[in-house]
This record gives C-alpha cells, sequence and structure tokens, in this order.
C-alpha cells in the first residue's frame, strides 16, 4: 500500500497536553553524566550503526530516562537508559531492519534474548554485542531487584519483545490489523510498561497484588501506556513518512483506513484522545496522591514521570518537530 | 528439502531409560475422572477439530499431567490438564496448521494471548473459545497460585507461545536452525517448564531465589528440560514423517543434516544422549531428597513427576508405537 497523501505531516494537529502535564518536567542532576556514561557503554557493545545514530540515540534515551527517575540515584539512571538504549536499538537494527526483510531471522534472534530473560544458560556471548549487553543489563538489574521486580521486569521484557515481533509481521501491511489490537499491543511497542517496571525497582517501592488491581492503579497506568504510543505515533509521524514507502503502523494510518477518515481528520482524531488520556491519568495521580499513602503514592508519582518522559520526547529532535 | 530417506521410522533405536526412570510410574487416583472432566471443558471450549480428536487429546494429558501430579488434589490435577490440553490444541491448530502457511496470522492470535498473560484488559472473549478458554484458565490459576508462583507461570507460557511461534517460522526449514540454537528452544516447545511451574503451584511449595540458583536445583531441571524434549521427538518421529513432506524439526534430523549422521545413527546418538540427560536427572533427584530439606525434596519429587510423564508418554498411541 502507498502512503496516504495528505497534508505536510508537519503541519498536522498535534495534541495540546499543557493542561495535564504543563512542565518543565522534573529532570535528574545526572542527566549529563547518564548520557555520556551511556555513550561509552554502547562503545563497549555497538549496538547500532553510525556513531552520529548512537549519540542521538543516547541523548534521546539518557535525556528521556532522566526525566522518569528525577529523584533516583546516578547507577539506576544509567542502568534504565543502557536497557532502552538496547531496546531500542534492537528494534531498529533487528526489529524494523532486519525482522521486516526476514521475520524468522528476527525471531531467531529474539530467542537467545527469551533464553536470557528465562534465566537459563545462554549462548556464549562474546561474538554477539546484542546478547551479549543484555546480558549485562541483566545481571545488573538482578543485583538490584527484588525477586519479584525482576520477574515483572522480563514478563515485561518479554512483551516488548513480543512486540517488536508483531510490528515485524506488519510492516507494510497496517491494514491487517484491526484499531482493537493495534491499541492492545501499541504500549508494548512503545516499551512503556517495561519502563513503568524499572521505575517501581530504581524508585525502591513495591505495590502488594491488592494495589496494583486497584481501579485507580489499573486505569493511570493504561492512560500512562495508550498516551504514550499514540503521541509518539503522531509525533513520529512526519519522519516515518519522510522515508517513502508504506504508512507507517501507526494509529494515524489506522484511523484512515478503518474510520474512514483523511490525515488531517485522523490527526484531530488521534490528539483528542491523547488528551483524554492525559487528563484520565492526571485525575488518577491526583487521586492516588491526595492518599498520601505509599506505595501507592510513590507510584502515582513514578508513572506521572513516565507520562512526562514521553511528553517531554515527542519535542525531540529524533522525530523533527 | 525432502525427507531423510532411510530405515522404516518404527525399528530405529530407541532410549532405554529403565536404569533411571523404571516405572511403574505413581498416578493419580482422579486420573479417569480428571480426563472426562476435561472432555466435557473441551465441549465448553471447541479447541480441537474432531470429536476423535479431542478424545485422543484429552486421553494423553489427563493420563499424562495424573503422572505428574500423583498426589495433588482433582482441582489441581484438572485445572493443569486444561491448561495442557489448550497449550497442545493451540500448538496443532494454530502453531502448526495455520502458522506454518501465515506466520502473521499466528502472532496476532498470540497477541490476544499476550494480554490475558500480562494482565491487561483482553479482547472480548465471547467469540473466540481459544482467548476465552485461556481466560478461564488462567483466572482459576490466578486464584489458586501465589503472586511470585503466577508470575512464574504467566512468564512460561509466554515462553512456550514464543515457542511455537519459533517452530512455525522453521517448519519445513530446519537446517536454518543450529544445533545450540534447537536444544535451547526446545523445553519451550515442549512446554516442560511451564509443567514444571503448574506442579509447584499444585504441589503447594515455593522454592527461594537462593534454592534455585543452586546447581542441583537448575541441573536438575535442565536434564529434564533436556530429556522431555529429546525423547518427544525420538517417539513422534514416526508419525510426524508419516504425514509426508519435509523432515520434522526434530533432533534426529539436525544430527542428520549438521552432523552428517545416518538417520539410524542420528537416533543412536540421540538416545545415548537422553538416556545420559535421565542418569543426570535421577543423580539429582536421589542428592536432593538425601537431604531430607523441603522445599528442595518436595521440588525434586515433583520435577522427578514431570520427567515420569514424559517418559510414559512416549508409549503412547498418539505417537504409534
Amino acid at each position: 500500500m502507498s502512503r496516504t497523501r495528505g497534508p505536510d505531516p508537519l503541519t498536522l494537529p498535534m495534541p495540546d497536553l499543557r493542561g495535564s502535564f504543563p512542565g518543565p518536567f522534573a529532570v535528574s542532576p545526572y542527566a549529563d553524566a547518564v548520557e555520556e556514561q551511556t555513550a561509552r557503554w554502547l562503545g563497549t557493545f555497538p549496538l547500532t550503526g553510525s556513531p552520529g545514530a548512537a549519540k542521538a540515540l543516547c541523548n534521546i534515551t539518557a535525556q528521556g530516562v532522566a526525566r522518569v527517575l528525577p529523584t533516583a540515584d546516578r547507577d539506576g539512571v544509567v542502568l534504565c537508559a543502557g536497557l532502552f538504549v538496547w531496546l531500542t536499538a534492537f528494534d531498529d537494527v533487528h526489529g524494523e531492519t532486519e525482522g521486516g526483510r526476514d521475520t524468522a531471522r528476527l525471531v531467531r534472534r529474539t530467542a537467545r534474548c527469551v533464553q536470557l530473560l528465562a534465566g537459563h544458560d545462554g549462548p556464549a556471548a562474546g561474538d554477539d554485542p546484542c546478547t551479549a549487553a543484555l546480558q549485562d543489563l541483566l545481571q545488573r538489574f538482578r543485583a538490584r531487584a527484588t525477586p519479584t521486580q525482576y520477574l515483572r521486569l522480563t514478563a515485561h521484557l518479554r512483551d516488548s519483545l513480543f512486540g517488536i515481533l508483531w510490528e515485524a509481521h506488519h510492516l507494510g501491511e497496517p491494514g491487517r490489523i484491526t484499531l482493537d489490537d493495534y491499541c492492545a499491543m501499541r504500549p508494548h511497542t512503545v516499551f512503556v510498561r517495561t519502563v513503568m517496571a524499572t521505575a517501581e525497582i530504581m524508585l525502591g517501592y513495591e505495590l502488594t497484588e491488592d494495589q496494583r488491581a486497584l481501579p485507580a492503579v489499573r486505569e493511570l497506568e493504561r492512560a500512562v501506556a495508550d498516551l504514550a504510543g499514540w503521541i509518539n505515533d503522531l509525533a513520529s509521524y512526519a519522519k516515518e513518512t519522510d522515508r517513502g514507502g508504506p504508512d507507517p503502523l501507526s494509529l494515524p494510518t489506522l484511523l484512515v483506513l478503518h474510520r474512514g477518515y483523511s490525515l488531517e481528520e485522523a490527526f484531530r482524531v488521534a490528539s483528542r484522545m491523547c488528551e483524554d488520556q492525559a487528563s484520565a491519568a492526571r485525575l488518577r495521580i491526583t487521586e492516588l496522591t491526595a492518599g498520601g499513602e505509599n506505595p501507592l503514592m510513590a507510584h502515582a508519582h513514578a508513572v506521572e514521570g513516565v507520562a512526562a518522559s514521553y511528553v517531554w520526547h515527542i519535542g525531540h529532535a529524533r522525530y523533527g518537530r
């Protein structure tokens, strides 16, 4: 399918989130140091192509994580930045580029990651920076997390890897995805639930199962999970379509395909959807922090940081806006 | 690739496991009742094609689980039998049959399962017996397991689903898989780690992280995990090749392809590999039970039951021996 013809993507409507997440957002004092340290780590584990790409990736990731974790210690921010550099590089290099051409190859590469996540003896890591880097990250997370936190993290990482696989199977064929299925998978492809799991580890709190099942907690997490994916779709649309080729697998594309909107209408509708989720998230944050009860308050602030980071990062140069 | 020419598979060498797992194996007194109840459950959730296939599936699964859990209560055996009927039916119907033709379709179906495993609001279950059945099973497991046991179970289920996906991507192309990668993935495709996780729930014990990391525990689990997949490969080879078509993705096929063995030599080598793992498992079971310390003893007995079940089930009529 050729890409939707229409107006210059850079002039399309965007959500106004200033009411719910006005910014400026708190940022870790270690942001720049973490960016440098992450770039050095990426020197040890060359996960991405050009030095320019590596630099840009370290910048947006370290600065983004510094907004998720403004109060965490430096090692915690470094470790999370490393993990999201790894995930983003895996997605770019192996998911989209390699996986779009040969999904079986991506499945085999993912299999090696699954072994590590499952805690089984991995393949010899030496000759494969992607696996070696994941092994390094998981060892450091395991040393820091409680057993349950580590189980949660590795579960979410499996879902993120599955999301990359799911996306690779539908590049160039967005029409095979329904809107419901897209919205259900989008949080995994944008890694937002994994970000939440890392925040819980680095901020040193842990919800009970009953707390995790509270409607306010579930709705806050769902609202931020949806928001993260959708604003990323809107912000990255210009960059994605700039490459030419088929329409990106994204919310505006599916609104055009399945609802018959023009691209501009799709952006308007999607922007409203983002604003609604941002408002819902803000309401739940207010509700959960008003109680003054920990770890619910800690969790509300953590998820607020996650939302802030995604809201912040759509303005980053990676997306050409 | 056309299938390996050679002797009648029914005359090929098979492992002699009588030294390590002599049998007869203890069996739950509820075995027949569980088989009937599982057949009724499969009436509510029609997961498989013909009534004959459903009956055979309930028979081997219920009787197999009854050998994993000879001392568990009836509801526990019923619930595990339901889960492994579900997994096997998913593998047969969606993994091999549908997934071999259209991996993207299998990925979309798996995505709905991943939502349920992640505990997110699933798609409306009514119109899809596969998703509805999984939802039913997970609700019942969640009510019975501790939060950590449930996290482990859902992690292993993700790996089993990934294993099905991995296999679907390589049906008819076993040559793209190395022996190491095959051996690493095989436990997931035979669901054995998931069986271990369910046994831990139904027998009501829980290892600490330190116990789980003991070399004796890891080696016992690994030996039984390898054994389960390999004996299944040997026992099912005749049935798999009887269908015609390409060589099955299995240990003998890969030994022929990558080591240059004849089929008969491959069966002899694979049989020896099975016997070695069975001996290693038996040693570790003896070691862990000699200590008399729970939950390590309980775990050793549980994994012994898992091994017994796989050793038992290779003689079942499903494999035509």
